[in-house]
């Protein structure tokens, strides 16, 4: 009986491992006898002992008969045991959510990815990297590991989490609220999974700004949401452009809309709430950078002026430290309260205790707002350094938005089409640069190239190199003496507010 | 004007929030112009800057008009703005999931809970506690604070993880798979959760052992799955009585039924692999505590005698670690590939970062299999200091199913109703002893006196105490000389093989 055994742990699991299958090639027929332990030992130069352990294993995986002494055989029927065949690795979707996810989601494509060809890249959700952070982290979670409840955690979140959440929020949003209405969710993207399974069903209509962040718009679609979009201008969503037909949920980015950059005025925030009151709709406030301000203080949340429990607050960690943590939090309206909690019961019974204590404490100790201060002045001199090197190569040919805030900067070509900003965006990656189209933010793109630039990963003498490739490339594929194509055209209401920001 | 100050935080912030609580109160009426700054700083006994920076706030958030210099004038209309009211808790579910989570769920009575006034509990799902991983595990954790990436995860899992997860299998679970099948998922509850979404529309039938996991049937519920209960006797599901129609999606524990604690046979494992192939249902294969065998080797896995890729196996550290952490895997059949990729992002992008390379290390040095192997030392300790005090208090009265596996064993009270069951558990509560019912782990309850006991979280020590006031309350409810009010009952098919297993 030939048997290869394949190195790997101990020498009884190899030879289990080879018995198994020489039973899956056919190889020992049902019925069949193995050979005795000491002749197959002496066979192998193994140990009796080892074919002994083997031989155990597989009649406890019903693999064998019989008993030592007596002869081992093979159980039928085996005929039936091969490892996996290669399948087809097309099927149709087997539910109208697989269907949906299949029309809304390629992964491949997902908007933002860096291409590894790039030295530099403008990469919008790239953190800040921070080695300060990193240590201060690690003894956080170490500190944690040792007292965290090593049970399941509740499902709200870690009662000293939500608490200091409730004194952040109070500090620094102007929000007033109790640990009891605070939902500690993996990040924004899981409060609007929840919020979509809890609040509409396939079919409803949601209004969500137009452009948006595309990972929420995906979220809607794959819940089955038809979208209404509502233009973004200078001051936010465009209130007098919300629909007739009532949506159930109007998704907001009111601090530093994403991604134009617009803030949404009191005025828009007041008669949004109005509208929401009226008829009954529910507002997703997402808050996803509201940490980020430069010469402005944040501005207060859509949710302190909610006085009809009608917005749903969501904060992210992923900004204010980094996305790899996962981490964020959820205020709930209290008639939604129970629901919120359940749905998050039935995805993943609650958030993992061990980070959730750890930045507890990092926010209570004062860690957590000494980081985002330092990050603060990291990021200006940051945005710094772009805005002033797109400026000195704009010669009239970008439209700069600048919103003193967040970790990106919206840049249009003046007068050039969607073609021609793919155009400059493949010819920048041959000079090893990494640009980003603003067109998959939208879902009607317009036909004039927009650039998303992320600058909170790259320090200020890359940006200054990043900014130098930037100008050859904007000097080789549009000279200044060139005359775009497209006229400038009259300001349209669905225009976004980041074309009319500061020019270079 | 009178300003109360909280003492919160900064100066100028509690001058900011005392000025808005006045605005919100109506003490301050739109159109009304604030005092000069340094009147008020003067009546305050603040510094004038303070006053300023208070002022600015409340211009950039929109409440103020006017410049320094020229007053400082509240911005209309200021009647809409008030703090949350008191709105009513309850409204109609706002979706058809809301609907069933409702109807479903209540998050008050999840079973298994531990009454804050016991002092033991033979509580299920309660980890064994261990300072040696807590050890561990902090250093795992720092030390991969330092080098994991800190941007947005993989949406599948960190590679280290996967490959360490697909040796792991291979070794210890006969699985041979490779890591772009695996997915990591915040534990088994997210895995149910993702795989009901893209498997089954709402109606569908899926088919769930009796008894079963109280959890997972929830979440099949939630998610508008018509249940088809299959009993389950010694050798695990009964696959003679799978239903006619054929249902989407089979749930089973085959390693160790949850919680009867039946292995499923080898045969039974192969007509189940063939119903499935036959007829296109998937197999939910939920191996949540495989690990832990006591004179017996791990049982393989269903998955790895699956040749037509139906099973979709998954593993969770919930069990072998500790619950706290969220974290498991899913082998995904090649053709659902891609569906539960998209799926994974959809919820929440993907797992923490930092878990998963501390993970990966854990399992990779050796260290997560001495972990393994410590704990089945202490595990098995345990459980034989429960079963000798169970069968020694017996006296006829108790059957005890030892499954040889696993953190909890199954007791039946021979002859007693439901009730009386629920009878012995409130005394013993009266005497600081927590126990916990069957009943809530069955669609259809029995009416027999039965108790799920966890044995993983207390010391042999602890056990020996606490089955003295378990034989003490049995002595006082049911002495030995009373005769049961039930007669033994004939076996049935949907009996549960825990009643048949040793007696004590």
């Amino acid at each position: 009986m030939h048997l290869q055994l394949d190195g790997r742990g101990p020498l009884h699991a190899q030879l289990t491992r080879a018995l198994k299958g020489a039973m899956f090639a056919g190889r020992v027929g049902h019925g069949a006898r193995l050979p005795p332990t000491r002749l197959l030992a002496r066979d192998l130069g193994v140990s009796r002992n080892t074919v002994l352990a083997a031989y155990e294993q597989l009649r406890a995986e019903g693999f064998l008969d019989g008993r030592v002494g007596s002869g081992s055989y093979v159980t039928p029927p085996l005929q039936a045991m091969r490892q996996v065949n290669a399948q087809p690795t097309w099927i149709e979707p087997q539910s109208a959510y697989a269907r949906r996810l299949r029309t809304i989601h390629d992964h491949e494509k997902v908007p933002g990815a860096r291409s590894p060809m790039v030295r530099y890249a403008f990469q919008y959700g790239a953190p800040l990297t921070n080695p300060a952070l990193s240590t201060a982290w690690a003894r956080e979670l170490s500190h944690a590991a040792a007292y965290a409840r090593p049970g399941y955690p509740m499902t709200q979140g870690v009662p000293a989490l939500r608490e200091a959440v409730c004194d952040y929020l109070a500090r620094r949003r102007g929000i007033q609220t109790k640990p009891a209405d605070v939902l500690i969710v993996n990040g924004t993207q899981q409060a609007l999974s929840l919020t979509s399974r809890i609040l509409f069903d396939e079919g409803a209509e949601v209004a969500i700004e137009e452009p948006q962040y595309f990972a929420a718009r995906e979220v809607l679609q794959s819940n089955g949401a038809q979208l209404c979009p509502i233009p973004v201008d200078d001051n936010g969503l465009v209130t007098d452009a919300l629909p007739a037909r009532t949506p159930k949920l109007i998704c907001v980015t009111p601090s530093h809309q994403f991604p134009s950059g617009a803030v949404m005025s009191l005025s828009r925030r007041l008669s949004l709430l109005d509208y929401a009151e009226r008829r009954g709709s529910w507002i997703f406030e997402d808050d996803y950078d509201g940490e980020f301000r430069y010469g402005s203080k944040p501005i207060a949340a859509l949710r302190s002026l909610d006085e009809h429990d009608r917005v749903i607050y969501v904060g992210s960690f992923s900004k204010a430290l980094f996305p790899a943590l996962r981490m964020g939090y959820l205020i709930m309206p209290a008639p939604l309260r129970s629901d919120f909690i359940a749905a998050k019961w039935m995805e993943d019974f609650g958030s993992a205790a061990i980070e959730q204590a750890a930045l507890a404490n990092f926010i209570q100790d004062g860690g957590f707002e000494r980081h985002l201060r330092r990050s603060a002045k990291t990021l200006e001199e940051r945005r710094c350094a772009l805005l002033e090197g797109l400026r000195a190569c704009s010669k009239g040919r970008l439209a700069i938005a600048d919103s003193r805030a967040g970790m990106h900067i919206v840049v249009w070509l003046t007068g050039r089409s969607r073609a021609e900003g793919e155009a400059l965006i493949a010819h920048a990656v041959g000079h090893g640069l990494g640009l980003h189209p603003i067109a998959p933010y939208y879902l009607a793109p317009p036909d004039r190239a927009g650039l998303l630039m992320g600058f909170a990963s790259l320090s200020v003498l890359e940006i200054e190199e990043a900014v130098q490739v930037f100008a050859r490339c904007l000097d080789e594929m549009f000279p200044v003496s060139a005359k775009p194509r497209l006229q400038r055209r009259a300001r349209a209401p669905a225009m976004p507010a980041a074309a009319r920001g500061s020019r270079g």
